[in-house]
């Protein structure tokens, strides 16, 4: 008996009819989608109300996509805060009188600030986000994920886990576990799917070796991830694919827009597809006008939830997009290389714009150096700059550390065009992180 | 907008139809659903096919509840355990060629021995056993549970989450978090309900003290446990109750046995009503013979669990039973001062029985001890022989150690019969315990 047909379970696509819907089609859709939310969230959800009044915009104006784009007002992060913290925990940032609708509680990590207060109903939670990117990577209900996660208030495991759950699948929690049990569970109970930050899938690859176990050749077929710049950066693909020999799948998202997540296309790894069931973008440039396909700009989301969207909702991540349907058959926009950086955490450097993540590619592509880094950026006597801390690799002797600095310098003033200040360090100095690991620091002063 | 109709929202019953079903009219529905289940666990589970085989019990011979009660042999963990051994994880103990209906996986917390596996499917999950308890005590969908849980492989508080979940509730979780930060965000979020094993919501409370908090006066108006003998007992609520000033709700169920949960009675606190939507029970004697109404002996359950049922399942856990209609008007059986001891905890000293809980309830009787004890069981020269060793209340002066000692050593004479050692130790000298106390330890020699 099975869950699903052999036709169903043979299709590349989770949801064929909605991941191959012609461009015209799937813009019609959404803007009868924003359409309807718009109207709802000026009617029910107060934040909204004095958005659009104050912009002098009414939900009958949005005729056209080009309305959406032109005259709905975008919102930020600090927008948010600021209604919640006037009434703790949500305040005018959701749904009148949806007190018996808040299901699901998180709040966002706080990497760049305070942490934002999240909720969401059954709908929300049932999205199905991360199921379109295991299935198209070939992911079936027989098989068994395995949560290396401790299932606090983070939202993106905990939606993982919700979709597991609903494709079928079977799911192991291990959330109060220590990294040598859950080594010990995954050789117990042979799961096939990883659930695990980047970094914390090279913590256990490493615990394992320390306990003289083969990791690579475990049950462990797929690593699936969320959290951190992730696997669409092929060094650290490579290195998380090399010790697990497993495949690593990328998935990205901000956890403020529940479950509008991105994912690694199956036929162009550098590519990441937006899961268009549930939310619509845009790539805004610095005054808010609209960046044509192919071009770079700040990824802009409206998503669909049910007590608390986001509409035209600020990432501060800056992205390259397409439309054109990918050789996957998809209509999903994608971006090229995943996220190329935060706009608030871009430094310009004598005038040479400089994204960590491109820091990162970088190193992760020297032999010797690990994807344990730091990456600081500071407010030096002639601008920003930028300080690196790198671990070495375990097998790298002492007196070839001076080489390697060296060589990383080199690499770095080469490829972005910048000097950078490098620290190596030895193995194991940086500290490891569970669930969101801490690469970015700024410490430039602000205005 | 209400999830509930007022009428519904004000009935003390969760699901009255089957609370209040007449219990002739109950059992013949448990008769229909043994029948049925004999049958299918027969076809599909191999365990269950050699054991009635070799029996010499065919399901169609079970005609009417006396045939199940004379015919069908029990099970008791041993033998699932085997099955597990011989061919991990499951074995013949599943429902054969269930691969894509193995969803949600737990295990035993190996309190008494090796862990056992446990597998369901969504009807598992989402029997709703917790919400009975809570609606009875006036738990209602616009209340806020809070999670003071880490989310592992334990079964019982991931029913909990689901069925708080299913009630139409907000949950908030917070699996990774260290006690401190638990308080913190429980000052700041105002959750009404709070699920922690009764140990650990006194970790809490005296964690709360320690950063100089008023825990007795924060939002939490419910603590709901399991994992542990619990608020049945008196002295263990009134600790909880008072630290808190918040009304205990107890628990009971053996996760082995996947939501067969019983539960205290509103009207009788010192009543635990059976889930019998989800569980049929019967009580035996050490021959297997029923006990009847009123009597005392081995609780013995099956429940209606879809890849993994557990028919006429052993618990071990010595109970006197009830089964007429109780004053709060459930007909559902009850038992009278929850869970009295396990078959095999179970001390027998010079011709009088033993039980590790009425030890924990004198212990709790006693000003100036605390709910933080250990009861070991030994083999001495003249049999079996129990030391105690248990917390003094931080506001215990030293001088009056010998005195309690005293006092302790003597109600334990004079109310159980038997002599015991005590120790009296320092407050916080034994171990805390996260997710289940372990209390009793068992050092006699087996045969």
């Amino acid at each position: 008996m099975r869950l699903y047909t052999q036709k169903a379970t043979e299709s590349p696509y989770w949801n064929e009819y909605m991941e191959t819907m012609p461009r015209e089609k799937l813009d019609q859709l959404h803007l009868r989608r924003l359409q309807r939310l718009i109207k709802y969230a000026y009617e029910n959800i107060p934040m909204y109300q004095e958005l659009y009044d104050k912009a002098h915009v009414k939900p009958e104006d949005i005729k056209m996509l080009d309305d959406y784009v032109e005259k709905i007002p975008s919102i930020d992060k600090p927008d948010i805060l600021r209604y919640q913290a006037a009434n703790p925990p949500f305040g005018g940032s959701i749904v009148r009188d949806s007190d018996e609708y808040l299901t699901f509680f998180f709040q966002t990590s706080g990497t760049t600030g305070t942490p934002m207060k999240e909720i969401g109903y059954y709908r929300d939670m049932l999205s199905t986000g991360w199921v379109f990117k295991w299935w198209a990577h070939g992911i079936r209900p027989a098989d068994i994920f395995y949560f290396a996660f401790p299932f606090g208030t983070f939202m993106a495991f905990w939606c993982a886990y919700y979709d597991a759950v609903a494709m079928g699948a079977q799911v192991i929690t291990s959330g109060g576990m220590t990294t040598e049990q859950r080594v010990r569970q995954i050789l117990e109970l042979k799961p096939t799917v990883l659930v695990a930050t980047p970094t914390y899938a090279m913590r256990i690859a490493e615990m394992a070796r320390e306990m003289g176990v083969d990791i690579a050749h475990s049950s462990i077929k797929y690593i699936t991830s969320a959290g951190e710049a992730g696997y669409v950066l092929p060094t650290v693909r490579d290195a998380v694919e090399k010790a697990w020999g497993a495949k690593a799948l990328d998935l990205y998202g901000i956890s403020d827009l529940w479950g509008s997540t991105s994912w690694h296309c199956p036929v162009h790894p550098d590519r990441l597809h937006l899961t268009e069931t549930i939310a619509y973008p845009l790539v805004l440039d610095k005054e808010g006008k609209l960046v044509p396909d192919g071009g770079i700009g700040e990824w802009t989301l409206t998503n669909y939830s049910t007590v608390m969207p986001l509409i035209k909702y600020r990432t501060h991540d800056t992205v390259e997009w397409h439309k054109e349907t990918c050789e996957c058959g998809r209509t999903w926009t994608w971006l090229r290389g995943g996220v190329l950086g935060r706009t608030d955490q871009m430094v310009t450097i004598k005038g040479t714009n400089v994204f960590p993540t491109a820091i990162q590619g970088i190193i992760g592509g020297i032999d010797g150096l690990t994807e344990n880094l730091e990456i600081h950026i500071l407010t030096g006597e002639g601008g920003d700059e930028i300080d690196i801390k790198v671990e070495a690799a375990p097998d790298v002797p002492a007196e070839k550390y001076e080489v390697l600095k060296k060589h990383l310098r080199g690499e770095l003033q080469f490829r972005i065009g910048v000097k950078m200040k490098v620290d190596l360090l030895l193995p194991k100095t940086l500290p490891r992180y569970e669930v969101k690991a801490k690469r970015v620091f700024d410490h430039r002063k602000r205005k």
